[in-house]
């Protein structure tokens, strides 16, 4: 039997709070208060309580309604646990509306406007539960905001007579089911409208959502193959990896990773953006700590870059928005740039300034994580050893990308757990008829008996920001808190991995065996 | 407990035939006729027959010597499983001569010539058993081969009073083996010289030696990531990957993984060489897939690419030798070129010529395995969709490579246990006085009890070969064989691969679980 079949008999489990559905009920729990223009713009879901789940004493509650039919989408890029939240969804209405019927709509957001579903039906999901990617029905990048959009999706639900919507997503996923909720809401739909939080990049965190789910697989994919290479490097003793990873504008993956394998350098894109840092610094940074380790007569090491790095250079940010304005006008680069832009974008190797001018998103912006941040700090580090001239041995540098290979694995049982739970507290949100939440678990740190399934309401997460020249109402992105026990003992060990090699290799993901090593949970996950 | 510390516990298990060492002796079996040239050049060694080792009835053989000191030193990259070489070497000599020393030579086989090495003991080897990497005493790439390093091997291991050095390593390492054996034994040292078959590659393989040791855990770890990059694939539905994987001249790797995750396209160098293919023959052939696949609205798919490729299109490799050559003496490229070849030359995109011209090795060859094949197919096929326009839609390549990752992972079961069985023969054949032999085991497509382990000449395997401009007793690089089951099995299947995604995801390699799961074998693992 292949790894696939034994992963389909896993039975996951649940939360105490969710072993008896008829027994679930959600009490409100007073939130803190809404911002001011979310509160505007949302009317009605901005006052809404968040919910904890709680085992009520008896059973006979009566719900407010009888599910007949909801439909399931995923939005954006694969996390590992995604077909859990159906499987969780699924049973969950199973047990509480046994006629019920699930449709997952194909291809993303994109299957709602074009009604493109299929219906889920027991058999067939039965080959998805505990595996990896998005491939039972599909997920795409298209967003729900214009207003034909909002109204060709009630449109749908209408037609379909869907009782609810789980949208499994990200942030800017949940901040479309947000305005969904509030527009179905203010023209009598009944569909409920519940956000999953989904992204391997762990930036839709809260007090209230210890992490998305995906990011404890993605991070062991990556951290077992961060470990092989510091071992490589170890035994070889001849090359220095510059391994970027995938994680968009947080650097929550490369702190997660550096806790789990102890590299020589971490790069984490809001310390540079704290700091204000240069690009020359963060190279002098990495060309020091090549020469001090020469002189040491270590000639090899592991470095950590985030992909999002660029971005949080204050320079490197305003070169990229410079480039992206001349380019939307009749300007052209580097002529049109200010001086000293105009000098940064010269000191850039060719192939950088290409992609700073060429790879761009279909609206004019760089599509930043398309650049070689490896290759272009390799680059310039290799050049300033040269110009300094204190280095005397080979700098022998390998470049990495360590993405794709970690969004679509094989759950590991924590992510398959949650995501499980997940999609039974969406279940239980669309019984109660709550529209705009989502579905979260706190205590995550603790054995999964003991995890809180409780619900918050989207907007709770929301402020305005600008993006595209419009204030927009959007979810925070949880950038990497600088208080938090992940980030200060990170802080407190990385001096010494500089120069000790304490390379740690947590190896392959297990799933069978002694219950710490297929039970291991996120070094960073809060306790909240 | 972290997955190393559990991994320090495993206990590897051992054929049947090497459980009572006191009783484990070599049965002479004749083997086939040498080389003339190569029986020329080994006079002492061409002779000596394979040796099988069998359970003798009775204990109380009398052996030729009794083993006071041991040299080992790793040679070349790394292969997950070469700790339980040394852990088999130390464990057998324990119990064969329980006041013997072991050396480890440091860095490589530079540290013989150097006199730098450390006593491994119990305690320290206790850390890297069942490990990965090469750490415990390093590996490096120095060649024991010109008449001066083999003086200097033997004035070492003549002081150090060595009975035995055990060289773990590939084709040129167990080269250099064959010559140290044959130059110590013509001047009376006695210092048996032993090889080890290690190579993540897998052309270090013939009837006698079904795989080198550490091609299992590598082939498994690149076969979990081109698993998840498939399903990512096949979630998305708009990514062309196309990934490059090491293994040098042979294909092995590329094989063994289409055989574990059925990728839409694989080549092979050998069946490129073979068919006499051109560049743009390969290109038209990745052009068409795509373009059906576009007709059939697929527009994602997966490719592996060997990591010799090139070196295997004749006029590739015409190109390569030719650049050598000019560059060697006072031409220029592409002005020197005849006129095919510079066209050639001039139809690759301009990073792949500056690779051709800059990444060249000590000797001032191309180094083949720098240049990013993967990125020139992308370039050329991305070229030649527009050249013909029938394509309609958009292609989104995506490139990988995946070569360090897998080197120095944790051994999987069976690279654990064949490595320990290797490093036990090799302590026999130091206590027979057996010198200019390789340690392998045969049947190794069965249970671990049943393996036979046995000691061939390395002469036998050896051949003369024209390399740098001189005919060189060399070992013969194993090819894909096209009569091989797991080729026929590839062969077969692989047409429908193109079109039907039939994506396998094997998953992490399970070091815990059902027995089928962390006994898996290679696919295309000799049965003989």
């Amino acid at each position: 039997m292949h790894l696939e079949q034994y992963r389909a008999t896993f039975a996951p489990e649940l939360p105490q709070a969710l072993s008896q559905l008829e027994r679930a009920v959600f009490v409100p729990r007073k939130r803190g208060s809404t911002d001011k223009e979310i509160a505007r713009l949302f009317p009605r879901t901005q006052e809404q309580d968040s919910l904890d789940v709680v085992v009520q004493a008896l059973q006979g509650t009566s719900f407010s309604r009888t599910i007949q039919k909801v439909g399931v989408v995923f939005s954006g890029g694969q996390a590992p646990g995604g077909h859990n939240v159906i499987a969780g969804l699924y049973d969950a209405l199973q047990k509480i509306a046994p006629t019920s019927v699930l449709l997952g709509f194909l291809g993303g957001p994109s299957g709602i406007l074009e009604k493109r579903y299929l219906e889920i039906e027991k058999e067939l999901l039965q080959k998805y539960r505990n595996q990896g990617g998005f491939d039972l029905i599909g997920s795409g990048r298209t967003k729900l905001e214009s207003a034909a959009d909002l109204a060709a999706s009630l449109e749908v639900c209408s037609t379909l007579d869907l009782d609810g919507l789980v949208i499994i997503g990200g942030d800017d996923s949940n901040t479309n089911a947000a305005l969904l909720a509030e527009y179905f809401l203010e023209h009598g739909c009944k569909t409920s409208v519940v956000g999953v939080p989904k992204t391997i990049d762990g930036d839709l965190q809260s007090e209230e959502i210890p992490i998305s789910f995906g990011f404890d697989t993605a991070t062991k994919i990556y951290a077992e193959l961060i470990g092989n290479i510091g071992k490589d490097a170890l035994s070889a003793k001849k090359y220095y990896h510059f391994i970027r990873l995938m994680g968009r504008s947080a650097s929550h993956v490369a702190l997660e990773c550096a806790l789990k394998t102890h590299p020589n350098l971490t790069l984490l894109s809001e310390e540079c953006w704290e700091k204000k840092r240069s690009l020359s610094e963060v190279v002098e940074e990495i060309t020091t700590l090549i020469e001090k380790r020469g002189e040491k007569g270590l000639f090899y090491g592991v470095l950590l870059i985030p992909e999002g790095l660029l971005e949080f250079l204050p320079e490197m940010q305003s070169l990229i928005q410079a480039i992206n304005e001349i380019l939307a006008g009749k300007g052209t680069v580097p002529a049109s740039l200010p001086r000293p832009l105009a000098y940064l974008f010269d000191s850039l190797p060719e192939k950088i300034q290409q992609q700073l001018l060429l790879d761009r998103d279909p609206h004019g912006n760089v599509q930043v994580s398309k650049i070689e941040t490896e290759a272009l700090l390799i680059t310039l580090v290799q050049r300033r050893l040269e110009e300094k001239g204190l280095f005397e041995g080979t700098f022998r540098p390998v470049s990495h990308f360590l993405g794709y290979e970690g969004r679509a694995g094989y759950p590991s049982n924590f992510d398959a757990n949650y995501c499980y739970s997940l999609g039974t507290i969406a279940a239980l949100l669309i019984r109660g008829s709550h529209s705009g939440y989502m579905a979260t678990c706190r205590s995550l740190h603790l054995d999964t008996q003991k995890w809180e399934p409780k619900a918050i309401p989207i907007t709770m997460l929301m402020q305005m920001e600008r993006r595209k020249g419009k204030d927009k109402p959007v979810i925070r992105k949880a950038l990497v808190d600088f208080s938090s026990a992940g980030y200060q003992s990170f802080a407190a060990k990385r001096e010494a991995w500089k120069w000790e090699d304490d390379y740690q290799m947590p190896g392959p993901l297990q799933l069978f065996g002694p219950s710490d090593l297929v039970n291991i949970k996120p070094i960073s996950l809060r306790q909240s």
